[in-house]
């Protein structure tokens, strides 16, 4: 059930959601990222479980009610693993290698949830109100910022603007959910250690890092 | 009526279309941006017009009627904005700058249109087919990897992964007309300057390029 039974949270319910109720997750969220939010209907996520709508209504009595805890799972978890990751002991350039891959980690495991939360975040609105869920964006986008800062700070980094070198780097990993291919021939975390290095290296050839990469 | 004038063009129709019809693009277009395609009904796009249903149909059978010229011209608009201004005597990081620089002035310019295009474009698995408008996303594409092809063999770049850096390049252009504010301290243009000198130039410093920005 592609890792979702770590990331989704229900109300007031500690242990992961039951078998049937991942699997509703877990469809939904492919429907979501394929057809977008408006353009999948309860009835189309029933068909793709094998249930009827009946039982679908028994656990979830809208798509909302679907979408929610999956759009504040994966923020949040996706914040937790990327801190939980980074070692305090690093230098900071090497701190953003292991954000930019970590990130990249958890997009190429939580593909369809990621793809599915930015289209979503993107068109409503109202859901890009919700609260809870930003303030998890912001703190994911504030440790990012903080490495960025500290690099400067330690003069590992040239006294770049931090907010727009941060942008920078978002970028590049918020692209990634999108035209990442899995059978391509490299994994997503490859991919961003290679933007990692184009990033902090530069495009440009010098006499003394010539043809390094 | 924010430049659509330029962009759309009716099938077998040579000149720009009338005032009606570009008003009605321009209210779909920032409807289909703010609530996505599936969000925004006809009834909306005539209120937000001023008009009847009636009226709205007379111009167009169906919101997919509005959509398709609005895709196709903006895309082959870029393309043609970006490949008239690239300079062929610049050098090729030069060329890379004005790529980046004036594919951000026509995300500024057209931004609700880009909004619209790109959340269509990932949302919608149709339209993602329709070739016309992906040969020219293609060929806007191809400009930028034959600029960096360029830009390696004539010495100016390391060795990289050409593919990858157009998807770096890409990735911070993408993202732009999403995150950018018209009432921020930069204009959209400006962000990208900042970003083709942090890609050049790379975050790391150096002692020949000090705090250079």
């Amino acid at each position: 059930m592609d890792g979702l039974a770590d990331i989704i949270e229900l109300d007031g319910d500690p242990t992961p959601p039951q078998e049937r109720k991942l699997q509703i997750f877990s469809e939904a969220c492919r429907l979501f990222a394929t057809r977008g939010f408006d353009g999948a209907s309860m009835r189309d996520i029933a068909q793709e479980c094998g249930i009827s709508k009946a039982t679908l209504y028994h656990y979830f009595p809208d798509k909302d009610a679907i979408l929610r805890p999956l759009l504040l799972g994966v923020t949040k978890a996706l914040h937790r693993h990327v801190a939980g990751r980074i070692r305090e002991d690093d230098p900071a350039l090497e701190k953003l290698r292991t954000y930019m891959m970590e990130s990249a980690a958890f997009f190429q495991r939580h593909r369809w949830a990621m793809i599915a939360s930015s289209s979503v975040f993107w068109n409503d609105p109202q859901v890009r109100r919700r609260r809870e869920r930003l303030e998890w964006r912001d703190r994911y986008e504030a440790l990012l910022r903080a490495i960025l800062r500290e690099a400067a700070e330690r003069g590992e980094m040239r006294a770049l603007d931090v907010p727009l070198a941060g942008r920078l780097v978002l970028s590049a990993l918020n692209w990634l959910p999108r035209w990442f291919d899995p059978a391509g021939p490299l994994t997503a975390p490859e991919i961003a250690e290679r933007f990692h290095g184009m990033i902090v290296e530069g495009f440009r050839r010098r006499p003394a890092t010539d043809n390094a990469q």
